[in-house]
Protein backbone atom coordinates (compact mmCIF):
# COMPACT_ATOMS: atom_id res chain seq x y z
CA UNK A 1 0.00 0.00 0.00
CA UNK A 2 2.85 2.14 -0.74
CA UNK A 3 3.26 5.26 1.82
CA UNK A 4 -0.02 3.85 3.54
CA UNK A 5 1.90 0.40 4.64
CA UNK A 6 3.15 0.24 8.31
CA UNK A 7 6.48 -1.67 7.05
CA UNK A 8 8.54 -0.18 4.17
CA UNK A 9 12.37 -1.87 3.03
CA UNK A 10 14.27 1.36 2.49
CA UNK A 11 17.84 2.59 1.37
CA UNK A 12 19.34 3.58 5.26
CA UNK A 13 20.39 6.51 3.58
CA UNK A 14 16.82 7.98 4.00
CA UNK A 15 16.20 6.46 7.09
CA UNK A 16 15.65 9.34 10.00
CA UNK A 17 15.80 8.61 13.39
CA UNK A 18 12.80 9.18 15.83
CA UNK A 19 13.31 9.81 19.34
CA UNK A 20 10.33 10.37 20.30
CA UNK A 21 7.70 7.57 21.18
CA UNK A 22 4.85 8.89 22.73
CA UNK A 23 3.46 11.85 20.38
CA UNK A 24 4.04 10.26 17.11
CA UNK A 25 1.29 12.18 15.39
CA UNK A 26 2.42 15.35 16.58
CA UNK A 27 6.21 14.41 14.79
CA UNK A 28 4.79 12.99 11.50
CA UNK A 29 4.06 16.92 10.06
CA UNK A 30 7.78 17.96 11.08
CA UNK A 31 8.75 15.97 8.46
CA UNK A 32 6.78 18.79 6.36
CA UNK A 33 5.89 21.95 7.58
CA UNK A 34 8.60 21.22 10.27
CA UNK A 35 11.75 21.33 7.94
CA UNK A 36 10.54 23.64 5.56
CA UNK A 37 10.53 26.22 7.86
CA UNK A 38 13.61 25.61 9.85
CA UNK A 39 15.54 25.29 6.98
CA UNK A 40 15.12 29.12 5.65
CA UNK A 41 15.20 30.23 9.54
CA UNK A 42 18.39 28.65 9.61
CA UNK A 43 19.58 29.71 6.67
CA UNK A 44 18.55 33.93 7.16
CA UNK A 45 20.42 33.26 10.48
CA UNK A 46 17.91 33.90 13.02
CA UNK A 47 18.94 34.10 16.72
CA UNK A 48 18.57 35.84 19.60
CA UNK A 49 18.36 40.07 19.22
CA UNK A 50 16.36 39.24 15.90
CA UNK A 51 12.86 40.64 14.98
CA UNK A 52 11.05 38.04 12.79
CA UNK A 53 7.74 38.21 11.42
CA UNK A 54 5.70 35.20 10.76
CA UNK A 55 3.13 36.04 7.98
CA UNK A 56 0.32 33.55 7.44
CA UNK A 57 -0.60 31.56 10.63
CA UNK A 58 -1.09 27.68 9.24
CA UNK A 59 0.64 24.32 8.98
CA UNK A 60 3.64 26.08 7.95
CA UNK A 61 3.51 29.28 9.68
CA UNK A 62 2.52 27.96 13.27
CA UNK A 63 6.03 26.17 13.01
CA UNK A 64 7.95 28.79 11.76
CA UNK A 65 6.53 30.90 14.71
CA UNK A 66 7.82 27.89 17.20
CA UNK A 67 11.21 27.58 15.58
CA UNK A 68 11.91 31.29 15.50
CA UNK A 69 10.93 31.53 19.37
CA UNK A 70 13.18 28.67 20.27
CA UNK A 71 16.34 30.16 18.23
CA UNK A 72 15.68 33.63 20.51
CA UNK A 73 14.30 35.82 18.49
CA UNK A 74 11.55 38.58 18.86
CA UNK A 75 8.70 36.61 17.27
CA UNK A 76 5.63 39.14 15.26
CA UNK A 77 2.72 37.47 13.84
CA UNK A 78 1.18 39.09 10.81
CA UNK A 79 -2.75 37.26 10.02
CA UNK A 80 -5.99 38.53 8.80
CA UNK A 81 -7.52 36.89 10.83
CA UNK A 82 -8.08 38.56 14.46
CA UNK A 83 -9.16 35.72 16.13
CA UNK A 84 -5.83 34.00 15.90
CA UNK A 85 -4.31 36.80 18.46
CA UNK A 86 -4.01 34.30 21.43
CA UNK A 87 -3.50 31.22 18.89
CA UNK A 88 -0.54 33.46 18.21
CA UNK A 89 0.46 34.21 21.71
CA UNK A 90 0.51 30.49 22.98
CA UNK A 91 2.40 29.41 20.38
CA UNK A 92 4.82 32.04 21.69
CA UNK A 93 4.93 35.11 19.60
CA UNK A 94 5.88 37.98 21.28
CA UNK A 95 3.40 40.33 19.10
CA UNK A 96 0.38 40.15 16.89
CA UNK A 97 -0.23 42.65 14.09
CA UNK A 98 -3.44 42.33 11.36
CA UNK A 99 -2.37 42.46 7.95
CA UNK A 100 -5.31 44.43 6.88
CA UNK A 101 -4.04 47.24 9.30
CA UNK A 102 -2.20 49.54 7.01
CA UNK A 103 -1.66 52.01 9.74
CA UNK A 104 -0.27 49.16 12.12
CA UNK A 105 1.92 47.69 9.39
CA UNK A 106 3.10 50.88 8.67
CA UNK A 107 4.86 51.36 12.40
CA UNK A 108 6.64 48.14 11.45
CA UNK A 109 8.33 49.57 8.18
CA UNK A 110 11.83 48.57 7.85
CA UNK A 111 11.95 46.76 11.27
CA UNK A 112 12.52 42.90 10.65
CA UNK A 113 15.80 41.33 10.64
CA UNK A 114 13.60 38.56 8.72
CA UNK A 115 10.13 37.72 7.25
CA UNK A 116 8.87 34.38 6.80
CA UNK A 117 5.92 34.42 4.20
CA UNK A 118 3.97 30.93 4.35
CA UNK A 119 0.45 32.57 2.53
CA UNK A 120 -0.93 29.89 -0.10
CA UNK A 121 -3.59 32.92 -0.62
CA UNK A 122 -2.32 34.91 -4.33
CA UNK A 123 -0.01 38.40 -2.82
CA UNK A 124 2.01 40.70 -3.80
CA UNK A 125 5.85 40.75 -2.05
CA UNK A 126 5.72 44.54 -1.80
CA UNK A 127 3.94 44.96 1.11
CA UNK A 128 6.41 42.34 3.84
CA UNK A 129 9.54 43.32 2.04
CA UNK A 130 8.86 47.29 2.84
CA UNK A 131 8.65 45.55 6.82
CA UNK A 132 12.78 44.61 6.14
CA UNK A 133 15.53 46.60 7.49
CA UNK A 134 19.21 46.41 6.15
CA UNK A 135 19.84 43.55 4.49
CA UNK A 136 16.60 41.66 5.69
CA UNK A 137 15.49 39.04 3.92
CA UNK A 138 11.91 37.49 3.34
CA UNK A 139 11.68 34.13 2.96
CA UNK A 140 9.22 32.29 0.77
CA UNK A 141 7.66 28.95 1.74
CA UNK A 142 4.30 29.30 0.75
CA UNK A 143 3.13 28.82 -2.70
CA UNK A 144 -0.05 31.08 -4.29
CA UNK A 145 -1.35 30.21 -7.32
CA UNK A 146 -0.07 33.87 -9.10
CA UNK A 147 2.75 34.85 -9.17
CA UNK A 148 3.31 37.35 -6.63
CA UNK A 149 4.76 41.02 -7.51
CA UNK A 150 7.72 42.95 -6.12
CA UNK A 151 8.42 46.73 -5.97
CA UNK A 152 12.07 47.17 -7.18
CA UNK A 153 12.14 50.38 -5.28
CA UNK A 154 11.44 48.05 -2.24
CA UNK A 155 13.87 45.49 -3.19
CA UNK A 156 16.49 48.24 -3.21
CA UNK A 157 15.99 50.11 -0.15
CA UNK A 158 17.63 48.32 2.68
CA UNK A 159 19.32 45.89 0.05
CA UNK A 160 16.38 43.70 0.83
CA UNK A 161 16.51 39.78 -0.35
CA UNK A 162 13.13 37.08 -1.11
CA UNK A 163 14.71 34.00 -0.29
CA UNK A 164 13.15 30.69 -1.90
CA UNK A 165 13.12 27.53 0.19
CA UNK A 166 12.03 24.00 -0.54
CA UNK A 167 11.97 21.32 2.38
CA UNK A 168 15.47 20.38 3.67
CA UNK A 169 18.07 17.67 3.04
CA UNK A 170 18.17 14.66 5.42
CA UNK A 171 20.74 15.35 7.06
CA UNK A 172 18.98 18.87 8.12
CA UNK A 173 15.73 16.92 9.00
CA UNK A 174 17.63 14.73 11.15
CA UNK A 175 18.99 18.19 13.17
CA UNK A 176 15.43 19.39 12.51
CA UNK A 177 14.46 16.77 14.44
CA UNK A 178 17.12 16.41 16.91
CA UNK A 179 16.30 20.15 17.96
CA UNK A 180 12.60 19.03 18.11
CA UNK A 181 12.92 16.76 20.89
CA UNK A 182 15.45 18.63 22.83
CA UNK A 183 13.28 21.73 22.69
CA UNK A 184 9.99 19.77 23.15
CA UNK A 185 8.58 21.21 19.88
CA UNK A 186 5.73 19.30 18.10
CA UNK A 187 3.18 20.22 15.62
CA UNK A 188 0.29 21.24 16.79
CA UNK A 189 -2.21 18.66 15.12
CA UNK A 190 -6.29 17.09 15.31
CA UNK A 191 -6.00 12.95 14.78
CA UNK A 192 -8.41 11.66 12.32
CA UNK A 193 -9.72 8.21 11.12
CA UNK A 194 -9.13 7.25 7.40
CA UNK A 195 -12.69 7.63 7.54
CA UNK A 196 -13.00 11.15 8.12
CA UNK A 197 -10.69 12.48 5.23
CA UNK A 198 -13.12 13.78 2.91
CA UNK A 199 -14.73 16.03 5.88
CA UNK A 200 -11.16 16.91 7.22
CA UNK A 201 -10.22 18.39 3.15
CA UNK A 202 -13.57 20.46 3.71
CA UNK A 203 -12.74 21.86 6.69
CA UNK A 204 -9.08 22.56 5.56
CA UNK A 205 -10.86 24.52 2.19
CA UNK A 206 -12.77 26.52 5.10
CA UNK A 207 -9.75 27.41 7.18
CA UNK A 208 -10.95 25.46 9.82
CA UNK A 209 -8.14 23.35 10.69
CA UNK A 210 -5.53 23.79 13.71
CA UNK A 211 -2.55 23.48 12.56
CA UNK A 212 -2.46 19.80 10.62
CA UNK A 213 -4.68 16.67 10.26
CA UNK A 214 -3.25 13.26 10.78
CA UNK A 215 -4.41 10.34 9.72
CA UNK A 216 -4.49 7.61 11.99
CA UNK A 217 -2.90 4.89 10.00
CA UNK A 218 -4.27 2.05 12.35
CA UNK A 219 -8.06 2.66 11.37
CA UNK A 220 -7.28 2.39 7.41
CA UNK B 1 25.40 76.34 -10.17
CA UNK B 2 25.57 73.21 -7.60
CA UNK B 3 26.59 70.23 -8.73
CA UNK B 4 27.51 71.98 -12.22
CA UNK B 5 30.03 74.45 -10.35
CA UNK B 6 33.80 74.23 -10.98
CA UNK B 7 34.87 74.13 -6.83
CA UNK B 8 31.92 73.14 -4.27
CA UNK B 9 32.49 73.20 -0.53
CA UNK B 10 31.42 69.90 1.49
CA UNK B 11 31.82 67.61 4.65
CA UNK B 12 35.35 65.72 4.65
CA UNK B 13 33.49 62.39 5.33
CA UNK B 14 31.70 62.54 2.16
CA UNK B 15 34.99 63.43 -0.38
CA UNK B 16 36.59 60.77 -2.03
CA UNK B 17 40.33 60.35 -3.31
CA UNK B 18 40.61 60.25 -7.00
CA UNK B 19 43.95 59.06 -7.92
CA UNK B 20 43.41 59.06 -12.09
CA UNK B 21 44.54 62.71 -13.14
CA UNK B 22 43.91 62.15 -17.36
CA UNK B 23 40.35 60.05 -17.80
CA UNK B 24 38.34 62.18 -15.39
CA UNK B 25 35.73 61.26 -18.09
CA UNK B 26 35.98 57.94 -17.88
CA UNK B 27 36.17 57.95 -14.09
CA UNK B 28 33.02 60.07 -13.43
CA UNK B 29 30.31 57.17 -13.87
CA UNK B 30 32.25 54.75 -12.09
CA UNK B 31 30.31 57.20 -8.89
CA UNK B 32 27.21 55.96 -9.93
CA UNK B 33 27.14 52.73 -12.54
CA UNK B 34 30.52 51.93 -11.23
CA UNK B 35 29.06 51.89 -7.41
CA UNK B 36 26.06 50.18 -8.40
CA UNK B 37 27.39 47.40 -10.00
CA UNK B 38 30.47 46.50 -7.50
CA UNK B 39 28.61 46.75 -4.28
CA UNK B 40 25.68 43.62 -5.61
CA UNK B 41 28.46 41.80 -6.92
CA UNK B 42 31.13 42.18 -3.44
CA UNK B 43 27.65 41.03 -1.44
CA UNK B 44 27.46 38.23 -3.17
CA UNK B 45 30.68 37.26 -3.17
CA UNK B 46 31.61 36.57 -6.76
CA UNK B 47 35.54 35.55 -7.25
CA UNK B 48 37.43 33.35 -9.11
CA UNK B 49 35.02 29.62 -10.08
CA UNK B 50 31.69 31.60 -10.05
CA UNK B 51 29.75 31.56 -13.25
CA UNK B 52 27.90 34.97 -13.84
CA UNK B 53 25.46 36.36 -16.03
CA UNK B 54 24.92 40.07 -17.02
CA UNK B 55 21.42 40.94 -17.82
CA UNK B 56 20.74 44.48 -19.91
CA UNK B 57 24.31 45.73 -21.53
CA UNK B 58 24.16 49.08 -21.01
CA UNK B 59 25.75 51.77 -18.75
CA UNK B 60 25.34 49.79 -15.62
CA UNK B 61 25.45 46.21 -17.75
CA UNK B 62 28.42 46.75 -18.88
CA UNK B 63 29.97 48.39 -15.67
CA UNK B 64 28.69 44.66 -14.60
CA UNK B 65 30.73 43.28 -16.61
CA UNK B 66 34.26 44.56 -16.32
CA UNK B 67 34.11 44.09 -12.14
CA UNK B 68 32.98 40.33 -12.68
CA UNK B 69 35.52 39.47 -15.33
CA UNK B 70 38.00 41.62 -12.63
CA UNK B 71 37.16 39.16 -9.81
CA UNK B 72 37.48 36.23 -12.00
CA UNK B 73 34.49 35.19 -12.57
CA UNK B 74 33.58 33.19 -15.81
CA UNK B 75 30.99 35.97 -17.56
CA UNK B 76 28.09 35.35 -19.80
CA UNK B 77 26.07 38.32 -21.67
CA UNK B 78 22.62 37.72 -22.04
CA UNK B 79 21.21 40.64 -23.87
CA UNK B 80 18.13 41.31 -26.11
CA UNK B 81 20.27 42.57 -29.24
CA UNK B 82 22.63 40.17 -31.38
CA UNK B 83 24.61 43.45 -32.23
CA UNK B 84 25.69 43.21 -28.83
CA UNK B 85 28.13 40.19 -29.40
CA UNK B 86 31.31 41.51 -30.56
CA UNK B 87 31.05 44.33 -27.42
CA UNK B 88 30.39 41.73 -24.71
CA UNK B 89 33.61 39.90 -25.60
CA UNK B 90 35.75 43.55 -25.85
CA UNK B 91 34.40 44.08 -22.47
CA UNK B 92 35.71 40.58 -21.33
CA UNK B 93 32.66 38.49 -20.83
CA UNK B 94 33.37 34.71 -22.22
CA UNK B 95 30.28 33.92 -23.64
CA UNK B 96 26.96 35.82 -25.33
CA UNK B 97 23.57 34.69 -25.14
CA UNK B 98 20.43 35.94 -27.35
CA UNK B 99 18.01 36.52 -24.72
CA UNK B 100 15.05 35.78 -27.00
CA UNK B 101 16.43 32.75 -27.93
CA UNK B 102 14.77 30.12 -25.69
CA UNK B 103 16.13 26.65 -26.48
CA UNK B 104 20.01 28.64 -25.92
CA UNK B 105 18.68 30.14 -22.47
CA UNK B 106 17.23 26.56 -21.78
CA UNK B 107 20.92 25.35 -22.15
CA UNK B 108 21.82 27.21 -19.22
CA UNK B 109 19.36 26.42 -17.34
CA UNK B 110 19.73 26.00 -13.18
CA UNK B 111 24.03 27.16 -14.18
CA UNK B 112 24.87 30.56 -13.00
CA UNK B 113 25.78 31.19 -9.16
CA UNK B 114 24.80 34.91 -9.89
CA UNK B 115 22.88 36.94 -12.23
CA UNK B 116 22.67 40.35 -12.57
CA UNK B 117 19.63 41.88 -14.03
CA UNK B 118 20.24 45.75 -15.23
CA UNK B 119 17.37 45.86 -17.61
CA UNK B 120 15.09 49.14 -16.98
CA UNK B 121 12.40 47.98 -19.41
CA UNK B 122 9.64 45.84 -17.92
CA UNK B 123 10.27 42.37 -17.52
CA UNK B 124 9.73 39.22 -14.80
CA UNK B 125 11.65 37.97 -12.74
CA UNK B 126 11.35 34.43 -13.54
CA UNK B 127 13.64 33.23 -16.80
CA UNK B 128 16.61 34.88 -15.10
CA UNK B 129 15.58 32.71 -11.28
CA UNK B 130 15.75 29.64 -13.65
CA UNK B 131 19.46 30.05 -15.03
CA UNK B 132 20.27 30.10 -11.31
CA UNK B 133 22.34 26.92 -9.28
CA UNK B 134 22.08 25.85 -6.10
CA UNK B 135 21.51 29.14 -3.43
CA UNK B 136 22.15 31.64 -6.53
CA UNK B 137 21.21 35.00 -6.62
CA UNK B 138 19.38 37.65 -8.65
CA UNK B 139 21.04 40.47 -7.98
CA UNK B 140 18.70 43.51 -9.06
CA UNK B 141 19.55 46.92 -10.08
CA UNK B 142 17.23 47.65 -13.21
CA UNK B 143 14.08 49.31 -12.23
CA UNK B 144 11.17 48.81 -14.94
CA UNK B 145 7.77 50.65 -14.69
CA UNK B 146 5.81 47.80 -14.15
CA UNK B 147 6.76 45.85 -11.00
CA UNK B 148 8.51 42.28 -12.39
CA UNK B 149 6.17 39.09 -11.12
CA UNK B 150 8.29 35.89 -9.39
CA UNK B 151 6.98 32.03 -9.73
CA UNK B 152 7.17 31.22 -6.51
CA UNK B 153 8.01 27.62 -7.97
CA UNK B 154 10.86 28.74 -9.36
CA UNK B 155 12.44 30.69 -6.63
CA UNK B 156 12.07 27.78 -3.87
CA UNK B 157 13.78 25.03 -6.31
CA UNK B 158 17.89 25.39 -5.44
CA UNK B 159 17.05 28.17 -2.42
CA UNK B 160 17.34 31.04 -5.25
CA UNK B 161 17.11 34.24 -4.06
CA UNK B 162 16.15 38.03 -5.49
CA UNK B 163 18.73 40.40 -4.16
CA UNK B 164 17.93 44.25 -4.54
CA UNK B 165 20.54 46.74 -4.32
CA UNK B 166 21.34 50.25 -4.62
CA UNK B 167 24.56 52.64 -5.14
CA UNK B 168 27.12 51.84 -2.09
CA UNK B 169 28.21 53.23 1.26
CA UNK B 170 30.83 56.36 1.06
CA UNK B 171 33.65 53.51 2.11
CA UNK B 172 32.80 51.06 -0.30
CA UNK B 173 32.73 53.63 -2.94
CA UNK B 174 36.37 54.29 -1.92
CA UNK B 175 37.23 51.21 -2.12
CA UNK B 176 35.77 50.37 -5.83
CA UNK B 177 37.71 53.61 -6.63
CA UNK B 178 40.74 52.35 -5.93
CA UNK B 179 40.10 49.18 -7.39
CA UNK B 180 39.26 50.69 -10.86
CA UNK B 181 42.35 52.19 -10.20
CA UNK B 182 44.53 49.27 -9.68
CA UNK B 183 43.31 47.82 -12.60
CA UNK B 184 42.33 50.54 -15.11
CA UNK B 185 38.58 50.12 -15.54
CA UNK B 186 36.36 53.07 -16.63
CA UNK B 187 33.43 53.36 -17.76
CA UNK B 188 33.09 53.27 -21.63
CA UNK B 189 31.59 57.24 -22.68
CA UNK B 190 31.38 59.85 -24.89
CA UNK B 191 32.30 63.05 -24.10
CA UNK B 192 29.68 65.30 -25.28
CA UNK B 193 29.55 69.34 -25.07
CA UNK B 194 26.25 70.83 -22.64
CA UNK B 195 25.09 72.27 -26.17
CA UNK B 196 24.43 68.55 -27.36
CA UNK B 197 22.50 67.46 -24.47
CA UNK B 198 19.01 67.52 -25.68
CA UNK B 199 20.35 65.23 -28.90
CA UNK B 200 22.22 62.56 -26.60
CA UNK B 201 18.95 62.60 -24.44
CA UNK B 202 17.02 61.89 -28.16
CA UNK B 203 20.26 58.94 -28.61
CA UNK B 204 19.98 57.25 -25.23
CA UNK B 205 16.00 56.83 -26.00
CA UNK B 206 16.56 55.16 -28.89
CA UNK B 207 19.50 52.83 -27.25
CA UNK B 208 22.25 55.19 -29.56
CA UNK B 209 24.44 55.17 -26.49
CA UNK B 210 28.08 53.30 -25.51
CA UNK B 211 27.30 53.29 -22.23
CA UNK B 212 27.38 56.72 -20.93
CA UNK B 213 27.75 60.04 -21.88
CA UNK B 214 29.95 62.58 -19.82
CA UNK B 215 29.01 66.23 -19.77
CA UNK B 216 32.27 68.75 -20.38
CA UNK B 217 31.81 70.75 -17.97
CA UNK B 218 34.08 73.44 -19.59
CA UNK B 219 31.60 74.15 -22.63
CA UNK B 220 28.72 75.17 -19.65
Amino acid sequence: MGGYDAEVVTDENYVLNIQEKKNLAGVAPLLCAGITTYSPLKFAGVKKGMKVAVVGLGGLGHMAVKFAVAFGAEVTVISTSAAKVSEAHTLGAHHFVLAKDAAALKTYDSSFDVVLDAISANHDYTPYLNLLGLEGKLLVVGLPEHNPKALPFALIKNRRSIVGSMIGSIKETQEMLDFCFEHKIYSEIEKIPMASINQAYERMIKGDIKYQFVIDMSTI
